[in-house]
């Protein structure tokens, strides 16, 4: 090893233990890898985005390359990682914190890199409802990376946006997944959202909502209260429970929120097969799912003055997939079009966390741009 | 000491030896107590009733005196006892079971008496809701008491039909508290129950119902997806909050289904100011609440085949307390009384815990009759 290289390292790893302090002595396994490896890559760098939802967590690597705009659907994904729920309102905060700390060391070790290569990290997290969150957030991010890095923190909605949009911040993103969320951004900066209050405040069109009606409308049938419905067999058949007594039990044996949001293609399936139940529950939800874009488009005014302007839908999650003759997402789309004709809607074809990466490359340029040229 | 007592002493400690088992190995600190005193009280016994609800555990310890039927109001309250929640859907098995055993033994050394005092035991606790509940707690109340003590298991509705029936199964109970449920018993044995399925699955009518229902307003409010309303600053104001973004965090720091149900005393306060957000979701609980009893009704017959006949229907719970002016217990039993005029309106002036010692009392009573008389 040449005495330059061996004195970097060692500047290097002092830094690491500076800037991470006492998170990567409690965690220090997670990053154990990089005592394994060489100097850093001395390239350009790399990227990290992260998209971290309510039923799993996506980290992507990408190289630091200084392209144009246009060009940033060819940055390549050196790696990608995935993890389970990052929402911390959903496990707690310790947990989410493991799991995002986890998914970015393995992206990284994937591709070879260490921390000291990233430039910049976009951790689009679901959960985000306050900047108190943020801050929080970026608190303990520091104490992850040297100081150098550039950490940019979102709700996880921004990075499916960014997924739709090629990473500019603009229009209007619906996701319905296991949970609900809308979100906007006009070409100025504003910015709105909708709904993604989680399921105790009234996410009804989401996957978790969809399902839990369908679980009450088979309790409704079971105690008198509502009518008989396809749902019961269909449902009861799928988690193979005998009575509708035992669904209590098992709702309430595990929190978690997307083992009750899986039942969406029962939902759909009874609905397809002319369940009257089971299609209220889902026209319902298109509406649930339409006054959330609608509140945000109105509030942005990203529709113009004359209701007419165009702007992006995008449009992402499990619930809005169009892989069925019941299709949640085109129902959507019908709607909010009679309010908005400019409505362009999008189906990304990349995943969110791309978003993310795409997002934090944006954030990266555009304060890199202003230094260099001080404005 | 007499040898005859001696003798007693030694069979009762290997008597609790052998049926307390592991449990009173494991718990051996609860009930540390009846090591400090004599041998058994000598007298006809004890009783205990409990009510355990998602709120709070209430023990009663009564005297077995073999009164008649009409006295049982008369029957002394020897000791009462007091202990947080004891619902195993809302705080797990094992807290639950340990609250339980706490507030009985709580109770009993409150009145110097010891578990081979009991005659009989009631334990009406909410989340029983299957016949597999009740044989769970069976099986571990069976691990605490001598094998003499008579166990019965029921879900805590029926304690509150019985304080309100003089311990009589006749007629309906409608509860609604933090949770709310609807059951009923034919003069033949026959039940029947609708709602009580917890937040998840469909009671709206309860407090936990009312409350999230309200927060769900000020969010909508808060993004445009709803009309502003008074809710917004009454609630934030109860809270200690600063904005509706706020109420996201509050909302899930803590999974009691209480601690949301408390905001109910907000929501009528908003609906007596008028309200018209709050007015709706209270008449949409009363719809809600009356539709349970209805289904309880119809399902047993209580209003006879011209529906007509006289039944009582037994209102229980913080939400059905007429101690405001906007009373949801009286908009219920008017809902009510238009399709079952023989309703019979019943405040218990006893808690349910009573309710469930006097069931003690009467399942106790039957069985030695039958006994006795053989038949």
């Amino acid at each position: 090893m040449m005495p330059e290289q061996e004195k970097e390292k060692e500047k290097e790893k002092e830094e690491v233990v500076l800037d991470a302090g006492m998170k990567r002595y409690r965690n220090g396994e997670i990053w154990e890898f990089e005592d394994d490896m060489g100097v850093s890559d001395g390239g350009s760098g790399v990227l990290l985005g992260l998209d971290g939802g309510t039923t799993s967590t996506v980290c992507i690597c990408m190289p630091m390359i200084p392209f144009s705009h246009s060009q940033l659907h060819s940055l390549p994904v050196l790696a990608r990682a995935v993890a389970g729920c990052s929402n911390h309102n959903s496990v707690g905060e310790i947990a989410a914190r493991e799991t995002l700390e986890q998914v970015m060391a393995d992206a990284l070790s994937k591709c070879g890199s260490k921390r000291s290569s990233v430039r910049a990290v976009c951790l689009a997290v679901s959960g985000v409802n306050h900047p108190t969150d943020q801050q929080r957030i970026l608190r303990w991010l520091r104490d992850i990376f040297p100081s150098h890095v550039r950490l940019y923190v979102q709700n996880d909605a921004v990075a499916a946006l960014a997924s739709g949009t090629m990473g500019k911040l603009h229009g209007c993103v619906l996701i319905a997944g296991t949970g609900t969320i809308a979100y906007g951004f006009t070409e100025d900066g504003k910015e709105a959202r909708a709904a993604g209050a989680g399921p105790v405040l009234g996410d009804w069109g989401s996957g978790y909502g969809i399902a839990a009606q369908a679980l009450t409308a088979v309790i409704k049938a079971h105690d008198g209260r509502g009518p008989s419905t396809m749902l019961t067999r269909s449902i009861l058949q799928t988690l193979g429970l005998s009575s509708a007594e035992e669904l209590i039990g098992w709702t309430y044996a595990d929190p978690s929120w997307a083992r009750i949001a899986a039942l969406v293609p029962v939902v759909v399936s009874c609905a397809e097969a002319g369940d009257e139940v089971a299609n209220k529950i889902l026209l319902e939800s298109v509406q649930e799912l339409a006054s959330s874009v609608k509140a945000v488009v109105e509030r942005l005014g990203l529709c113009g003055q004359d209701g007419k302007n165009a702007f992006p839908l995008v449009m992402v999650g499990g619930v809005l997939e169009a892989n069925r003759r019941w299709d949640i997402g085109k129902e959507v789309t019908n709607c909010i079009s009679k309010y908005f004709s400019g409505v362009v809607p999008i189906r990304p074809k990349v995943e969110p966390a791309i978003g993310a990466a795409w997002l934090a490359w944006n954030f990266f340029m555009k304060e890199y741009h202003k230094e260099i040229c001080g404005s």
